[in-house]
């Protein structure tokens, strides 16, 4: 599972004359700005940088109606218009009014949104925009192209679609687990004294912590504000003799965090947590950086808001673009090694429930139904990690598919079928894609899986140097289909959180060549290459692997070696792989995998007395020749 | 041919108690400098982004003895320190005095320029640098890290090691010869025309040529002011209705110039050609951007001089990672394309001539000299277009070894010798690498090229879509070397000029993520895997090809495919290799490639009378099983 898109069900435009005709009232009104703003924006996204977030700060949506995952909307006395990628055209177009101007990126005539308010804005104009959801490096960008021509982009700090949003839902604050050693293998303290170690060889003085699973990870919290992620809302900053954690001040009271925290009894003094507001984050930010002698340094991710990052002054300021903890959480543990591979267990468990009972339902987004099911009979199921993808012969060329009741298909014995699930359980976080053909799949079918399944292998078996960043090996997922004229286009892995998010840097194996960190063993990476014919149908294999060190004959410079192995122990459809298409070295892989799969997850089918499934498990993992 | 290592004889210090004196004291007068400066900055390079340089622009070199590729000069009142990266730790330790620090980059403790400077110069301090050889970007991060600690840095006009060196050689002023429609396909003036459809394009009132094979190529004219690069010291500003071509005056008085240009009789106003003084550029420019209306825009590369980049006002200037001459350039036309071929052919009779008689001959240097003399046999031969690099053994693994009195060793039977060399004819540049065996080579030699071979065809072979880049292909040429645990810490591939630089850009095959341009067919590259075990030998293996469309089974949305097609035409070791770690695929490439050489080579051999030569070419290019 790649990159995310929500999309719900209606798709009768929003009507928005209203709310814009509001909006351009407070833009103008003196109660939330000091002078009038010509042009307000409004980004996806929270404070945190999240990929998902909750319908609190779903003001994009609020605004213009449109609710992909990805767009901005710029509002101005006289235009609304909102920009969007390739993905989200088609959508976006019926779900925004002709109050809304659709600005298509990535097409040639369509102005950035720089060049646009320049065309638009009358001379001297103030844009305004919440420096809570705005990034510290996009506010700089932007705030130098608009001075070049005359204008100045002004921070309004109440937000300005908050004001007008009369039901606005209130931000979560769910119950919140602690999670203990058994899943985390590391205690929180522990943790805050690693990253403590880190700071000081690189001689920073404070961490200001804005990613919610960086909290959540660090801490050894979780929570459900946000659908699909364990995470919650909260900051922290992390001194070397203190640690300040912000959160909704009922959460404190909560005796299981108070515990887990040691808020009761005094402690050692650095290891004391002082839980604050989660308001007050800037304003505590900004006193402890009046405390900085002048060499302080404090570190905060350069993806972070543009509030908290000015609140440190820019002398002190230490941007990364991966913080340690990114990287910390990135390379599991062996107990969260452990706890991802039972999670995957589980999880085959559930899918083999799944294909076995397969004659018994049929639309495809009833199977999501089923499989939710099958997983939540597993232990320490807490949910799914994203929308479950099921999808039927030409909806699998669409890539994030969702079965909406419009364009719901029937599983039938002509089409291919698409499965993309993840689960979240106490141990660990899942994603597994199958593709499956319950008839006779035509050659076709059969050349573009067997192209797409020797690039799975591709990677999984590849072996290579310590210090190899994950782009390096993107290559390796397509030449199988290159060499026929084919190829898909999305990247070909992310990282996976262990019980966090399904999506996680600082690594991913892509041809998009973004500042991703070297490969190192203990981090879990999707391997999920595809191929899809638009109108036809969509093939995608993805299993979850597991960087482990490996010893090829020779080893140059010392250097050591990396390969893959995978977790996600599903069987591969045999029925839609050319075999002749294999070469010796993959068909070893596959059998091998497949025993594997018997194997383990044969144990547990029978453990758990699931005596059909098992059945079906060891007919599909027959070895090929 | 990778990344060029100027290195000469003399390995004894230079003595620079004196030099340094001078300079500190034209840092300190007002001859030179308005006010006195604590520092100045010397760099390598000219004010033309060149890889080589002439000898008048050896500054860095002639402060301080150290004669590397790459390297930067610092002189204070009290210190004298020089930053080189790994390559040269060991040369230049041995030609510098102990006047100066080596400054090891690369190692975590080594200072960067910036910090240095920071950590040894007083307050409010001056640090010079001459504004034509630096480039605009590395100025403007200067600049800011020592403006934030309270120094400055200034434009000396003058360059302080001009000022002190006595017998410096003059800036070279080499015949120039024009090409005719022959040689390059396309007349200049069509160039210019092709140039200004594409500023009208991208509305771009002027460019500014400051690359001299950009200049060379956009003219149509060669020199030799620089060693094996066919280029001569030019400026040129082109605007929608006017050239101005800088150069030293007196070539301009030179027929073949003036008649090439069409200088002596009326053209067509757009197309005539104004020369003028090399030294002019910096105030023609200025005046040329005097003239410019508000939405007038120039063209400068971002990689440009300071002072030339710094003479188009902020509003007017659009600086580019990659020219359109430079991308107009990598793409060969047909008839570059037929020479480039003819210019291989040429090179691959002047190598089957060096083999033929490799028992005659036997010290590394002497072969150097055989090949030269069989190079310049062949019609239109100039000359080297890089140093050859003819090593025996161990050598083989210094990457870059030029064969030296001290470390020069004689072709033996037990040894490998490796031999990269390239020429420049009229018709275009080559650039081939072979490693071959003269007695018995062990099985572990023999497994090492095997791998090295695979990852060569690997790249040569592969098939990839229309709008690829280079990077994503370098993986490719390692994934053999790899599944052993074996690497090579080079590059892939390097673009290549036709009768020009044989490095040139927008294009390579690396896994260093630089800003490369798509592959595009008529483009030409190497490919030169290699591997190297220090103190035993080296092993590369490179073609020059050549990226030409091909059509696979399928066209996934239409977008074309490309694949390489091998210029190089020079028989491969059959010897070196094992033959059962090939797959069929693999063996197939090799005889059909083999087969080519035989043909095309062997026909030329016979047109020549080589017969000796044709003998050997057949029994080294026989099919394998």
């Amino acid at each position: 599972f790649g990159l995310f898109i929500q999309f719900q069900a209606g798709m009768s435009p929003k009507i928005t004359v209203e709310l814009l005709r509001k909006l351009r009232q407070v833009m103008k009104g003196s109660k939330y700005v000091a002078e009038p703003i010509q042009a307000y924006i409004i980004p996806s996204g929270d404070a945190h940088q999240s990929e998902y977030i909750a319908p609190c700060d779903c003001r994009r949506e609020f605004i213009c109606g449109f609710n992909g995952s990805a767009g901005t909307a710029i509002v101005t006395e006289q235009h609304a218009a909102m920009w969007t990628d390739g993905r989200y055209f088609l959508q976006a177009s019926q779900q925004m009014d002709n109050n809304w101007t659709l600005m298509k990126m990535g097409l040639k005539e369509t102005l950035s949104q720089e060049d646009w308010l320049i065309s638009v804005l009358p001379e001297n104009s103030k844009v305004g925009v919440d420096p809570w959801i705005i990034a510290a490096d996009q506010w700089k960008t932007l705030a130098k192209a608009l001075s070049s021509a005359g204008h100045s982009l002004v921070a309004v700090q109440q937000n300005l679609i908050d004001a007008i949003w009369e039901d606005r839902p209130a931000r979560p604050s769910t119950q919140l687990s602690a999670l203990g050693l058994k899943y985390t293998g590391l205690r929180w303290q522990d943790k805050v004294m690693q990253l403590r170690a880190k700071m000081a060889e690189r001689k920073i003085s404070w961490f200001v912590v804005t990613a919610l699973d960086e909290v959540a990870w660090l801490f050894n919290l979780r929570g459900s504000d946000i659908e699909y992620n364990p995470v919650f809302f909260a900051y922290a900053i992390i001194g070397m003799n203190s640690i300040r954690l912000f959160l909704d001040e009922k959460r404190t009271a909560d005796p299981v965090v108070r515990d887990h925290l040691v808020l009761t009894e005094p402690s050692k003094a650095e290891l004391h947590v002082e839980c604050l507001p989660y308001q007050r984050v800037h304003d505590e930010l900004q006193a402890v950086c009046s405390t900085l002698g002048p060499k302080d340094k404090v570190w905060i991710c350069d993806k972070a808001s543009c509030a908290l990052t000015q609140a440190i002054p820019k002398m002190h300021r230490a941007p990364i673009p991966y913080t340690p903890l990114c990287l910390a959480k990135a390379v599991k543990n062996p107990t969260e090694i452990q706890g991802m591979r039972m999670a995957h267990i589980k999880d085959a468990v559930a899918l083999c429930e799944l294909f076995t009972c397969r004659n018994k339902i049929k639309p495809s987004d009833k199977i999501t139904l089923s499989l939710l099911f099958a997983s939540s009979q597993q232990k320490d199921f807490v949910g799914l990690s994203f929308p479950t993808i099921s999808s039927v012969g030409p909806n699998g060329a669409i890539i994030h598919y969702r079965p909406l009741p419009e364009t719901n298909r029937t599983l039938s014995l002509t089409e291919l079928y698409l499965i993309d699930s993840g689960a979240q359980y106490r141990d660990g976080t899942t994603d597994v894609t199958r593709t499956m053909h319950f008839g006779t799949p035509t050659d076709y079918e059969k050349e573009c899986f067997t192209y797409v399944l020797k690039g799975h292998i591709a990677v999984s078996a590849a072996v290579f140097p310590n210090g190899t960043k994950g782009h390096l090996l993107d290559s390796f997922a397509r030449a199988a289909l290159w060499d026929s004229g084919l190829d898909y286009l999305h990247g070909t892995g992310h990282g996976v959180g262990c019980f966090l998010n399904v999506h996680e840097g600082p690594c991913g194996i892509s041809y998009k060549t973004f500042a991703d960190e070297p490969l190192e063993a203990g981090m879990i990476l999707s391997d999920e290459p595809g191929y899809y014919e638009d109108g036809s149908f969509g093939i995608r294999l993805e299993n979850v692997v597991l960087v482990v060190p490996t010893k090829p004959k020779y080893n140059y410079r010392n250097r050591g070696s990396l390969t893959f192995e995978p977790i996600t122990l599903v069987p591969i459809q045999l029925k839609m792989i050319r075999s002749e298409l294999l070469t010796q070295k993959e068909r070893d892989w596959l059998n091998d995998y497949h025993r594997k799969c018997q194997e383990i997850i044969g144990a547990e089918l029978e453990r758990q007395g699931r005596k059909e499934a098992l059945d079906w498990l060891i007919r599909e993992t027959q070895p090929i020749m």
